[in-house]
């Protein structure tokens, strides 16, 4: 039998808390092909069309690996796409941004308040604040950019004390105004919960839009009855060792990873698997 | 009469340090053309085959404009050359590491302590470490990469408390160890000098190899007479505007600043000025 190929994909490690939930929340055997453009992270100080450039050469990628899904695990890409866009691609795409949404505006009730952090694009963009806003159930919304989160995580100082300082400094008006809701919007942010939570006090309910993914692509796979152990091989465009020591110690892993090397002018053309 | 031009590079606002320098000690009239990699950025902490690619096509890009000479104004490409690739350029390529060793060469005596701070390429590629070592002067010698520097500095955070907090934080140990005298191995880290000195005290002097550079410039220069102002073209990977912002406010300047935006594609291509 044929298995289900799903691609997933980030600029760096965030989206491996997407694709961590997805290995436990998919009830069968999937190939995931998790690509990392860590060679040109961070995207999310970049300029919005030089990243759209770098997506669509992603998903050139992704069609040469034939696969049958896209699960995007990176929100400064998902921000960047239009609804058509992502409804005109070949095979079905899955938004991060989407689910938690739905999530939010099932759970908030007219007096709660909602704060949103993510990289530079992602707030310049304004998703999660316009699909909110719409629904007009908030009392009050506001968003902020935290650019040395990505870093940070990246350097894999999550639990350091110096986090804590970076935590302070960016949510410090955040703080102030004690949201009943605050959205991860970055998935690298998910490595931060921990502090983030700690900061702003158990008033504040964090939302992190990686547990919300699965509940869609589930429903897309339907039952398929492949019961095998999912695989996983991950891309990677920058060096393949350290991002194999940096997932297997986020990923919580035993085994080794498979991480190859994808050569950026390569990007577009046919991998030999 | 001809205007020498030099062209200037770094991965983003790092090596305007070296810029300021230049436009402060050169008496005639330049003409600068400073490139900045910014969509590429942060290069200490990528691949040294991918970043070493990267420098050839800055180098092409400056044939192209026709440089009478190459100033780097950035410490990890400098310690990824041979000396060989550097004297084979078809012009004058000015290191940045070498004129801030034989100043330090020059400064200490035998029971000197030095440490040494950069990217983590720079620290891998140890050049500062070998050449002071080899001098075979120094008591005491250690190095360190502090990789979220850079983020702070194009994040313009350099004089915050937060900047405080990470300076403390990778600077523990060099301050345990309390060095005669430190390097900054990076010209983002020029920026950070209050910060880093408050931190470690005034026994340790503070060792910017941006104001090195300069001296065997004016060497090479000579006497030409041309005292017209001096001019600076820049040229960005990223976004044009961002730049200007930056820079406007790094160097202090006036006046508007003239920022080309360059395709990534088009860096090794003739380019209309």
């Amino acid at each position: 039998m044929q298995r289900i190929k799903i691609g997933v994909y980030d600029s760096g490690v965030g989206g491996l808390t997407v694709l961590k939930q997805l290995l436990k929340k998919i009830p069968y055997g999937i190939d995931f092909f998790y690509f990392a453009d860590t060679a040109r992270l961070p995207y999310g100080s970049k300029p919005q069309e030089m990243v759209r450039g770098f997506v669509f050469e992603i998903f050139d990628f992704f069609r040469h690996l034939n696969v049958d899904a896209i699960v995007t695990a990176c929100n400064t890409t998902d921000s960047l796409l239009t609804e058509t866009e992502k409804k005109s691609l070949w095979i079905p795409f899955f938004s991060i941004i989407e689910p938690a949404v739905r999530y939010l505006r099932d759970s908030i009730s007219g007096k709660n308040s909602v704060a949103i952090i993510g990289t530079e694009v992602t707030v310049k963009r304004s998703v999660y604040l316009r699909k909110l806003i719409i629904d007009g159930n908030i009392s009050r919304i506001s968003q902020k950019a935290c650019p040395l989160f990505v870093p940070l995580v990246e350097e894999g100082l999550s639990d350091s004390e110096l986090t804590e300082r970076v935590v302070a400094y960016y949510l410090k008006e955040i703080k102030a105004f004690s949201p009943d809701f605050l959205i991860l919007g970055c998935t690298h942010y998910s490595y931060l919960k921990n502090a983030v939570s700690k900061y702003l006090g158990n008033k504040t309910q964090i939302v992190d839009p990686a547990e919300h993914v699965s509940g869609q692509v589930i429903d897309w796979i339907g039952e398929i009855g492949d019961t095998n152990k999912s695989r996983i091989s991950f891309y990677v465009t920058g060096s393949a060792e350290d991002f194999k020591r940096k997932a297997t110690f986020l990923l919580g892993s035993n085994g080794e990873l498979k991480v190859n090397h994808v050569d950026l002018e390569r990007l577009g053309e046919i991998i030999n698997l």
